[in-house]
């Protein structure tokens, strides 16, 4: 069994663009070497859309060439279409991340497209990047994958389909993203299985919100099924804006507490990653930062990678 | 495969021992309606221990009575040793709940005895309880089973061991109880397994905290392992003297959402669940009362006990 997880950050992304105050860039970028430090590999660092949108995001461009520089990191940015994916490109980022979502209602709210137009869009995306001199690695994220707010129920094998479409435009890797939080571990296993079968090893990632606490034992379904990437967010940022009062993503400090206790090796020093926490806290204090382990401390029975004692 | 799940709700003990304020007789009687009109069959109404070491605890006796009066309610109790146990049985009491904690230090702690000392006791209360006129159920809580935060790591073995002993008391059932929420999937299920080899199907149930974050996923490896019987907590109340911050025991509603997510059956009627919130918000202000559920409400795509649609 493979023991290695792969954690993507996405709290600079995912977790700034749904915070009540904004981080300056400088704060940003203080952040984000401290998160490198504490050993994630890969990080969200923004997204390449409409500053007037989501203007938490209009510095992504800015600090990008800041964040190239730090040794052995690989540095994600989002974007929702072509002009945002070249902007990705040209301004150096190593992986591209692009939303599809399963819910066509979601994808002309989310993008201002239908599923079918996102997915002709990844097409002409892929196209653009295999034709440019440097590679960029281009995920693509299968939104609403275990529900949405706007259309309920989402069929599993309307996500085989969806993820089925993308992975014939090329992209890298397709993750499976429970946008609004409603996925629960029996959905989990049957959705992973049913895109396996689809796009096999294509699928890596899984991208989950812990709205309703199920977080991380969604994420053990995953595990279960032979996933291993997670994206994750420090303190739990992150949200949807069509799920009101819903927490965030799941937590990067009690995911990493629970892969290394099982056994897994994520590469991240735990003590270090919470102080990352303090920056956060103090640059959004209007958040509420969320971590079992932040507020408990890490027990004495905690061994990083160290699994079960006989 | 079983669908059906059995829950204990251990808010009147577990939760109130805990919190701050005291929640009066007749709130309690109000909330205990309330929890029984959601559909919740098992719920553990209180203890019977030194009313100046547990204050929250001395109206137990008093309550009791009108307590069994509710219809098809299971109502369980707690004691610590012989003479609780008698007062348990004489109030009326249907089931006795009775911990013994594998690690020896933190059994001094919390009943004065080391750990065989209180199976021994454990012992004295069988004899004593299967020569009264009236049955009681007898379910015995193995404690501090996933670690003990003054010995650290508990090993498996021990826990077996333990359990094995317990067993040849004669009691009627066996929990595996994380006391202070150090538990994480691959001990659950390594614990879980040992202790099926030693007392097969005697061991029913897991207790379960939320200290770092895990509870839900902890419960899934249960529920993996073959576990139908989990003890949780309105709102997530409870928590543990020995782990500051840590939170309490496992959301009852999150829990109800995602077994009923997944297919399993639990009789709990989730909105009315949600209901009884309000009283125990109202009676003890000063607690913060957790649930993914209730922050972000019931999703439209919940359907209680219907699994996952093809």
């Amino acid at each position: 069994m493979n023991q290695e997880v792969r954690l993507c950050e996405v709290g600079p992304r995912d977790g700034l663009q749904m915070a009540k105050g904004m981080m300056s860039a400088a704060d940003k970028l203080r952040w984000i070497r401290q998160l490198a430090d504490a050993g994630l590999r890969e990080i969200e660092v923004g997204s390449f859309v409409s500053p007037r949108l989501v203007p938490q995001m209009a510095d992504t461009g800015s600090i990008l060439p800041e964040v190239l520089t730090i040794d052995g990191l690989t540095v994600c940015a989002l974007a929702c279409n072509l002009k945002g994916a070249i902007a990705a490109y040209e301004a150096g980022a190593h992986v591209l991340s692009f939303p599809i979502s399963v819910s066509d209602t979601h994808s002309h709210a989310n993008v201002g497209k239908g599923t079918d137009a996102q997915v002709e869009m990844m097409a002409s995306i892929v196209d653009w990047v295999r034709t440019q001199p440097r590679p960029m690695r281009i995920d693509a994220a299968v939104a609403t994958a275990f529900g949405c707010s706007m259309e309920g129920e989402v069929p599993v094998r309307r996500v085989a389909l969806v993820a089925a479409a993308v992975a014939r435009t090329g992209v890298d890797e397709i993750a499976l993203a429970d946008t609004v939080g409603y996925a629960h571990p029996a959905l989990v296993r049957e959705a992973v299985r049913a895109t396996q079968d689809a796009v096999g090893a294509q699928l890596t990632k899984l991208h989950l919100h812990d709205t309703m606490g199920l977080g991380l034992a969604n994420a053990l379904a995953g595990l279960d099924e032979g996933i291993r990437a997670f994206d994750s967010c420090l303190g739990g940022l992150g949200g949807c804006p069509f799920a009101p009062g819903a927490s965030g993503n799941i937590v990067t400090e009690d995911l990493v507490f629970m892969l290394e206790s099982m056994g897994y090796r994520t590469g991240v020093d735990l003590p270090r990653l919470l102080g990352a926490r303090a920056l956060l806290a103090q640059s959004l204090p209007q958040e509420h930062l969320r971590s079992g382990v932040a507020a408990a401390g890490i027990p004495k029975t905690f061994h990083a990678g160290a699994g079960v004692a006989g």
